[in-house]
């Protein structure tokens, strides 16, 4: 049980060794992670929080691969929050990933938590938030949010970083068709990968001419050619992102880490109340209403009305 | 304002306008759904609740829109839960989904309930479970829910689902890879669609190879070869479901509807508890915490405990 006084202490001059006990204390979110991270909330960083996202197989873990190496040249400590959905379908493809990125992991500097771990009741925004305290506690520059484009809740939390690169492909089908929808109002980047690839100049003219037609009196979102693979392009990747920092309103960025915030509280909340469910129904208790509704003797609705009414009745009923 | 008990008796009687009204109703989840959920609940109809799942661009929608067709050939009544993300990336080709799926829309036995508006607080249960218990209560046949296979609670849907059919597709890339993390345990058919691509007996070959060594004592779950978009194989299909319904045991089905009852239900008392912080906590007094994590003056945590606290303690004193 490492001292949580002591911990504080090594996060907060980003010793490497006490940021990775952190991050392993607060995966297994018992009492001292929550120590921990009110420990550490007072402490805010400047971190720049950077989200990517991208569909799947638009070689997104390349790209990221790419930009930390850019960044580390650069001098910049980084953090990285990897929202993948733990999908059986996508498993495969996030161990590939991870391996990817291993060329970094020797470097002290470069501190990847993965979120793959999420159970059903969201908590999404807490895990985040709780990675990017950490992370802005320990003073890294720069935190990358990857995730996949797919599930609302992924693209929900991209839409809280700073600054959102959203990552296109050419020749992935109908592209342009799909990334209509919505994904221009909150990209500040686009990043055309595979830029080597036949097709690509025809993609990167119908994105612009939508962005155009889109984005009528707003400014448009640079679209920035890589071949993450060979390293292209990625230094001016790195400029952009660093330029379009440079220009962001002030007001701008606090609304969006006030909604981080929002949804975090929500989550916490939940997840509290949800504690207290767990004291004032027994498994067994829950076990019969399960049986019940199974065989149609309680209908659904009327047994939750009594969970939550049980709940109160015992609190109340503690404090007389 | 409909009259709720004239509703239930319509919805019954599986009158089409019933039916169609009872979805509206439950989409807007107001009190009338509620009592009409009530009312529904103890007709416990003998649906096969069916299970699809494939990774997007798998020909999914267009395999769906076929096995409708069989199955109404075979005078199946038919309801049908669309469980798909919400996301930007999935806008279009969601509505390109919908569109081939309209052949269908003139026939009064086919009824799709979509689940693209669901929020953040997950509900994924709670809405497919009562589009389940419509479905049932009218006396639809077949129930299909129709996921994509991204994102974790996406992936937990289906399995709760008498009969999973996992949809692949050959020259995917990477498909094997991508499906040997887990979808193997969960699937009760493999469709191979688009089985005219080169490239498809290998896929085949590889998927039963990979099938014999992971389910080495198990039977091996069979593989039904398609092309969806020429209505081949999809009665061949059919048929295998049918087979595999048959076999099915009782407890392995109960067992499934039990797990989706406990999930339901768990969804359904959060937001209830939901509703009570909403009640406890004004709108300007949640403001007034967001701003003051903002300003680093509270940790989320103790905030969220303060509110928790606020909450079971108007309770008692409303008691009082």
């Amino acid at each position: 049980m490492p001292d949580i006084a002591d911990l504080i202490k090594g996060v907060l001059r980003d010793d490497v060794r006490s940021v990775a006990r952190a991050i392993s204390l607060v995966e297994n979110a018992d009492d001292d992670a929550q120590a921990l991270l009110k420990g550490l909330f007072p402490h805010r960083g400047e971190s720049l929080i950077l989200g990517i996202t991208g569909a799947p197989g638009s070689g997104k873990s390349t790209l990221v691969d790419q930009l930390i190496g850019r960044l580390r040249a650069r001098g910049k400590k980084i953090g990285i929050v990897a929202v993948d959905p733990s999908s059986p379908f996508t498993g495969g493809a996030i161990l590939g990933d991870r391996i990817r990125m291993m060329r970094h992991s020797t470097d002290p500097d470069v501190f990847i938590r993965s979120m793959a771990t999420r159970g059903h009741l969201g908590g999404l925004a807490k895990a985040t938030g709780e990675a990017i305290s950490i992370f802005e506690a320990a003073g890294k520059d720069v935190i990358l949010v990857e995730t996949v484009g797919v599930g609302q809740d992924e693209v929900e939390v991209v839409k809280l970083a700073d600054l959102i690169l959203v990552n296109l492909t050419p020749g992935a089908g109908d592209d342009i068709q799909i990334f209509k929808a919505g994904i221009m109002e909150i990209a500040d980047i686009f990043v055309l990968n595979k830029a080597d690839t036949p097709g690509a100049n025809r993609v990167e003219i119908q994105l612009k001419a939508m962005l155009e037609l889109g984005l009528k009196d707003k400014d448009l979102p640079p679209v920035v050619k890589t071949v993450a693979t060979e390293g292209k392009g990625t230094d001016e990747l790195v400029q952009a992102v660093f330029n379009l920092t440079a220009k962001k309103e002030r007001a701008d960025l606090a609304a969006r880490r006030k909604k981080l915030i929002a949804w975090m509280l929500k989550d916490i909340t939940q997840e509290k109340l949800y504690g207290l469910i767990g004291r004032a129904v027994k498994a067994s208790e829950f076990e019969r209403y399960i049986e019940k509704i199974f065989s149609r003797k309680i209908d659904p609705y009327t047994a939750a009305d009594e969970i939550v009414a049980r709940l109160t009745d015992k609190r109340s009923r503690e404090k007389r």
